[in-house]
């Protein structure tokens, strides 16, 4: 019986048409993602996979809008999909655009984005396929896979590869390619794969992405409660798709993922191609203006301590694969989300500059192969 | 793309039967509301009083099933708006019993009962209205309210007033009996009030339920989720109702409401009759098996050390309004869930028997009146 | 091995001489204690009474200023007993000044102030008395505890009597006046009482302190450690004397003492004389700039949003005694430490102003006496 | 004023002999450090590197007993300095055993061991050392260090060099051996090497401790409080020294320390010998009975799900070097203390048997150098 959310009294009152951003706005904060722009570009939180009761979800779209708010990301898209609707008997609504068009409602005066979207729903090949940002789901009810791909191309879609390690179509759990993804490669109309969904990640779905040149995507896929299913309240989080865009827009967001800027995060993994990776780890991990060697009882040592930042959600693992070991720090360590850390670095005499090489063990730019990132060190006086 | 969620594959796979119970089950115990059993009673907790999308609600169904289970909630009524289906150009459903059958499917192998249930939805009197323990939801569907309340009450309904304190038809925001009110409770038409809806509580609901001999209900009345609604990373809980039933069954809930043994929930606050917060509030207070004198340098003391437990999920706010003052806490204090606090009473001399007597500050039996408890004192040797 | 902690190597090299305020800075905020100032004066939080290895304590003076630092102390006494000196085969030193000497160093930049202090160890009467603000502890080791007193007072003391409850000498745990007490006060020896003692709270100690106007005085009195004693992990606090003083110094502290300007604050507790509590309470408890009437559908109701705010680290048990019932409230209700809500009242029409009365159970101004605070309210247009 | 902590009364009372026991026991169970036991050894946890105010810490030596108390640790040991004395103006007993003697009283009833032992206290070489399961403190104020340390010996004591990268003596951070240092070994007169200080690991000190046979060491060497400076409240520890031990006494102790198994903890960190980890790591680190090929829409797949526990209170950072790759996971993960987690597990075909390699990225049996963990899995039918 809440103020915002009563419904409207029998014969005659309106529906008071409340958007879900206020009581949003209020919530907790502890579940709000954030990571740092980057040199030149935006970094924008997205999932770009979810489902409502218009399809087999178990909400209404503003309750995916409501839990995009309260994560902070800055656009869903709602991918029902088109040919699986396991709710037709209570929702035969024939327009595919609908939990699109229910989703902007809800979406009051808050920022958030809402890009339109539909999953091509088959067997493999081509399995399960996402097309987003399209103009009209309606116009991909057609009987050919092929068909389907290539009007969405048309309305300007872009389109990417869901879950193709999904147990139900590859038993294996290993991601491949078929000569019908390797056409639809060819011929322009996919343009991404799901590295990661729901909760899992996929090792040869990334070797297809950088083989195959397709943008790296991680979504949640999510058809019950986000705050369950990832376990918010322990400290858990949604895969998305951190989306390295010109503006904040959906445009800019579209071109970013043509460009393949784009970087998945499940759990503690931060996973895309080096170059994006190579842009986001400087801006996740920072030091301090300048390095100061230890005094210790009025003498100076060769101990360097350094404040090392995190300036994101995301737990790191990191390991010092530098030149100097750490006195006070094991090699491998973790560095908790926001968790500003002294390092001291022995680094045998005095230098005037030195640098920290950190291979992040919780990020990836191919099957096991970690970034390092080398922070040049300025010591001061 | 979990496992328990997936969606069955275009042409030709099942969709998985999986219910919400397995996953619910291994979900957080922190949420899961307690009360002991009393004498001569189960202490069953429901919640009268929700909506799903088959209504104004934002979940399907299964969503409410699953909340409840990781409440711990013995038994949920979807009490869809008969009259009030904002929802109807997309689920057009004819069918209002519609929501308690998919909720029945839902419910798997948890022993959660699904009470059916309507919403009655008109303007004041009779304001809204829940028939639940109804046969047919869709022979209520009769202009006339009073021949709606009589087939409910002709198919067995348990009905119950809801938040006679709503500000959309009481703008002072102060329950009050009509004739019309007068009249169904003169024919035995209604049988409870909501003294508790949402984030409501209503003193003038509860002199109404104590003058006419309604019972006492306390409901959450959810559209959103439960999870947010009352905050429950920040320990909230939802408004429920306590029911003291003889046997843990539809048939024990449907007797125990029409016998008026109930106690709503609501923040810290539990308000019921005085015969029910009699049986309850010995059953969640409880003393230790003995007290025993304080003993200090070898000396015997005549400070009487007693464990006074919280066998409950309630926080109690407790006044000691005995004839011993406490030596080692305020005369008013709270008591944690599930907390153990052993107080020391100051006797004055060494008693062979004397007892603990507190007001319960955080219950109501009336207005501005808090019931007393007097916890005998069995002193050890 | 710590940098700060180190101790210098033999033959030679000189102890680093580190203040405990570096480490203790860094420290979690949690802990800090918070009391906002009131109108005329600063709100100073002391814990007169504490204990080190000078006398039977377990602690080094430099970690009961380190508590201190980390509680946000004002200020501390380091109240070693005269006579009774456990050990003294081990610390056989002749000064009794020494622990406040200690503590002096262990300031370093923090702006903790140390208040010179002894606790006189006598059997009752007078039983255990703290003298401080002594210019010189080792005149005080007279035999006749009167003889000591007065050589306190000759100094400059405040003079407060410690746990009057005290189990040792008082077996029923009730504090009573004895003649020289009496006699102490009359001549202007003795000028506060301990009313809260480490883990009790006395109701006869309150009485006497209005009685006989001797300032009510709270403190831990601590011998171990304060965070194991108090829980802090648990969100435990140490008891404390809040001193309403015109400056922030010793001698602004003394003159407040001897003016009386005193509460103690105990577990949920504030306790202390009518004329300091209507100062405090005003200053604890604030409501926001203006009320408004809540909008239903587009129609003004008569229920009044006000937002309280409770600006201290004590939680508040709160009753509403004013003319207004709560819509979204039970009449009893906690306000945790730092908490803002915004309650709802009936006020039947819509008033141009009002007032909320609460009386605050969580506060004691005589036994069984709670002080009510009335708080006016602006309504806005 | 507690009834445990209480002074007796001035002139005839006796103090109460209370335990340190009762209330420790009564504490929160989150600080308890678990590690379980291993093949054919007692797993214990020692801590053989404190200070009292009987040289330069900062408590008496109950509070060291009680916060042993509370890690739940089997034994410690109060190391005094030798020769450094800053507390000897106050403290000037000449009894070096003293600290020791008060530790034992402070026990009680509480299972705690006591390690009698010294801090020889001398410019490098030799430095720092420590000597353990000494009969007499006092016979060893000689004036040559290596005449001490026969002593040491001829008392039958266990001897380990501290904290060799300590910044005052080796500005470096580095340890070095000295040629003394190899007479000592040489000799037999040093057994042990503190690859762990306080805040500070020691790759250089785990490289002597390796080539020299010297056992692994990790102590806290802490001289405040243990709450404080290992952030106990923010989930941290003291660093401690893990002996795999025949039986739980002392002898036992001594017989593994000269045997040299031991591993110490630091942060996230566990060294030692690769023997040792090689004893602790399958004790820690359990697959559950069987491990189970996922079904997904009644088909079986050649996922394969395996059920990993933390039986400890160390955070594990793992790494998946097998050869399978997760379908679940990433291949670099931590698993928190206690934490049981279900892997899933690509094989590729349906196996009769396989196993589970883990590079276990926060342990250490020499520099760089990380144990990998082989677990056989058992496939359930």
């Amino acid at each position: 019986m809440t103020t915002t959310r009563r419904l409207a009294p029998f014969l005659g009152l309106f529906l008071l048409a409340v958007s879900a951003t206020a009581s949003a706005q209020e919530s907790d904060d502890a579940r709000r993602i954030r990571f740092p722009n980057v040199d030149g570009f935006l970094t924008l939180k997205t999932d770009l996979h979810t489902h409502s009761v218009f399809s087999d979800g178990e909400v209404w779209p503003s309750i995916r809008v409501q839990e995009a708010i309260r994560d902070g990301l800055d656009a869903i898209s709602l991918t029902e999909h088109l040919e699986y609707q396991p709710h037709q008997d209570d929702i035969p609504h024939p327009d595919r655009n609908r939990a699109y068009a229910l989703a902007i409602e809800s979406v009051g005066n808050s920022d958030l984005m809402i890009i339109p979207g539909s999953e091509v729903t088959r067997s493999n090949p081509p399995g399960h396929v996402n097309a987003i940002f399209i103009k009209d789901a309606n116009r991909l009810l057609l009987d050919d896979p092929l068909a389907i791909l290539q009007e969405a191309n048309a309305q300007g879609a872009y389109v990417f590869w869901n879950h193709p390690n999904w147990l139900a179509q590859r038993p294996s759990g290993t991601a491949a390619l078929t000569d019908f993804h390797r056409q639809l490669i060819s011929e322009g109309l996919l343009h991404g794969i799901e590295v990661v969904n729901d909760l899992t990640y996929s090792d040869e779905a990334l070797s297809i992405a950088i083989e195959q040149e397709l943008a790296v995507i991680g979504t949640s896929d999510i058809h019950g409660l986000v705050d369950w299913q990832y376990r918010l309240a322990q400290g858990g989080h949604r895969p998305i798709t951190l989306v390295l865009a010109q503006e904040r827009s959906l445009e800019g967001i579209h071109e970013a993922l043509k460009a393949g800027r784009t970087i998945a995060w499940f759990e503690d993994l931060l996973v895309g191609e080096a170059r994006n990776l190579d842009l986001l780890l400087p801006a996740m991990l920072t030091v301090g203006e300048s390095a100061q060697y230890a005094v210790y009882g009025g003498d100076l040592t060769s101990v360097l301590r350094v404040k090392l930042n995190n300036n994101s959600s995301a737990r790191l693992i990191l390991e010092n694969v530098g030149p100097h070991r750490f006195h006070n720090s094991p090699r491998v360590f973790t560095l908790e989300p926001g968790e500003a850390r002294t390092l001291e670095l022995k680094t045998g005499s005095n230098l005037p500059s030195t640098e920290l090489e950190l291979k992040v063990l919780s990020a990836l730019v191919a099957p096991e192969t970690h970034p390092v990132l080398t922070l040049p060190l300025q010591i001061g006086g």
